[in-house]
């Protein structure tokens, strides 16, 4: 397996396209489309919470159906909080775009992400709908990726290609951030292509597990926003047998490298954020502990604050597993910055090595292993810093 | 019962101090100590943090006991994750203060507040409990509810005086903040004073009752710092007949008024914060629901920072709701600032009621009422805003 250029176009049979319909003040790209020229199996994933924008329960129930051509996304507005108007507006985005690429409405996804409680600007939306899809071609995956972006400050792509069974087969993909990992509520949205001909099960089986070792990470479960969805279409168009067992394990570490590298871009580029770190748990008791302390570490706005000034704080850190809810014995933590050791048998090493530490964390990247000695279970998850430009960001996002 | 100067040293027999011991760099008061003439009942609330300080965990244990005569505390270092050496450390302090004060060091109790992981300073803080007590005196309370002092602005005292069965009681109280609400851990100290005579169960009781309604609904229940600690001293002089009953009512009324006033200043004085917002949740199923739908918004750094802006924007306010994992319906939700509806049956009402809420949300301080419209249960809790200080706070915090 090989990273290629590409993103989600770069699966045989996929076009793209990403086009500026009016709908930010900005002028930036705004609606993007993606479609297979075959009919494709369709996996999806929804957000959990309870408040969901009605493109999220109109393709929830669409993806019930099992097949799709083409996903129609708008960015600059969520259609969440909008009522009956807003079921109407998402169909309609569904059945012009079916119309446009001559296709049955029950093959098109829909999506939304941006602003939430205010009404589609649909005079905008239902003449740019065609011009996206004469725009759609093989080159289109770029400006999908950018068309799809709200605060995000970087268009999101990757495709990685491989041989399986004899034919090559492709994994693209395209996403957009969050407002962050933990203000847990800006919407992430993953849109991933592939030629492999998979069946449908074993595709939202593959699928599951490749967003809770990814994109879940970055997010804490239960704590979606209004518009969360990662969609999956496969075409079969790689000509492989279908996949099943080995050739099954293959398409999935594809499948999660894609996810595992949209989910970091995703991180390091939340809002604000000078910094990507890893929180590596390790001898928790259980998995359910050490997501628990990790979650809990990443999302203290105490730490993610000395993530952003460098300071080895690590009673932050202490007090964070400390009320995380996991089984810990405080005099059994040990906390190692990349290959710094800071604190063992709960107790910092001291100056000198605080002094090395701050080397580590001056960087732009690194981990932050945290040892429970309680047991065997351990999880990794992402996160970033808390700067002065979060505020910002988020205080001037709708004015 | 009306509202009287001289906060902990309020009620008859109490005497306070706060000196300069040399612990805090910017040579601002750092050891406060409280006594009573007379051994009194006590009662006492400790942080659920699994990471607990060395005087969290003896003073704890001498709660057991029911009975206290003094209180030692200081602020600049919380004597949290110092192993060993911090207890010792900690029952130094105990000692060398019921040393001072010619008492069994049974009766002592000791709280600390400040900088995580770090050793005491003992060789300052010995010759300085001396002081402390040689200046304990009747009009010390307002330095003692300074020395307790870390992030805070102000200093945190009220008293209450009232008749209760033909006698004056009255009832005292200093605290001081946590870096905020939501960082989760930052220490959060009150201490209450009163001269009522009252047995230790009674007063266990009332002090867990009135707790619940106050402090417990500015910091999420189990989500506490390694040092958060809240002590009640009665030392009976008051000399009124042991309180049962509708005395028993009266003083709890007391009691809840000084914690509720307490912790309303701790939520005003929240790092960085410009504003004080109450959360009210209405017409939940069950009062878990209400906690849930409450912290989730209270707790939403997007909410957050949409306060400090002045933005009514409901639809964070919807998406909070929507993951808090209670029971509601989209469409049954309103949402009022103060008096101004915005949002109803799920849907905002326009821009012009959003310029009235703007209006509304200008000021320093007033109430977000969600009504879910799903059963009758209820509750409220304080919060801020996130505010670019909050930043600024957090990252100078340490060094």
């Amino acid at each position: 397996m090989k990273e290629i250029q590409g993103g989600i176009t770069a699966p045989k049979g996929f076009l793209a396209s990403g086009i500026y319909a009016g709908i930010k003040r900005n002028k930036k790209l705004d609606l993007a489309m993606i479609a297979s020229e075959r009919d494709a199996v369709a996996a999806g994933l929804f957000t959990v919470n309870r408040v969901k924008a009605a493109p999220v329960i109109l393709t929830q129930r669409q993806m019930k159906r099992g097949n799709a051509r083409a996903i129609v996304v708008n960015s600059g507005n969520a259609n969440a909080c909008t009522g009956r108007q807003g079921m109407i507006d998402a169909k309609e985005m569904v059945e012009l775009t079916a119309s446009a690429l001559s296709i049955d409405k029950k093959g098109v996804c829909v999506a939304s992400t941006g602003v939430i409680g205010e009404p589609l600007p649909m005079a905008r939306i239902r003449p740019s709908i065609e011009i996206g899809v004469k725009g759609l071609s093989a080159e289109g995956g770029r400006d999908a990726a950018a068309a799809i972006m709200t605060t995000d400050t970087f268009p999101k792509e990757i495709a990685v290609r491989g041989r399986i069974g004899g034919r090559m087969v492709t994994v693209g993909g395209i996403a957009k951030g969050s407002g962050m990992i933990y203000p847990k509520m800006a919407t992430m949205l993953a849109f991933i292509s592939s030629d492999a001909a998979i069946d449908r099960d074993n595709l939202t089986r593959m699928l599951k597990k490749a967003v809770d070792r990814s994109f879940n990470k970055i997010t804490v479960d239960g704590d979606t926003s209004t518009n969360d969805m990662v969609l999956c279409l496969a075409n079969g168009m790689a000509e492989n047998k279908s996949l099943t067992g080995k050739t099954l394990g293959q398409f999935e570490k594809m499948l999660e490298h894609v996810c595992a590298a949209l989910a970091r871009m995703i991180a390091k580029d939340g809002e604000g954020a000078t910094k990507l770190v890893e929180i590596r748990v390790r001898g928790a008791k259980n998995v359910r502990d050490a997501e628990k302390v990790a979650f809990a570490v990443a999302n203290s706005n105490l730490v993610k604050t000395a993530l952003f000034a460098c300071d080895p704080n690590w009673g932050r850190l202490m007090a964070a597993i400390g009320y995380a809810g996991a089984y810990v014995r405080e005099e059994d933590i040990s906390i190692t910055f990349d290959h710094i050791n800071l604190v063992k048998n709960g107790i910092g090493l001291g100056k000198d090595v605080e002094k090395r530490v701050v080397e580590v964390m001056r960087n732009r990247e690194y981990a932050i292993t945290i040892d429970l000695n309680a047991g065997s279970a351990g999880t990794n998850v992402l996160t970033t810093d808390l700067s002065y430009d979060y505020v910002k960001i988020n205080v001037a996002y709708r004015s």
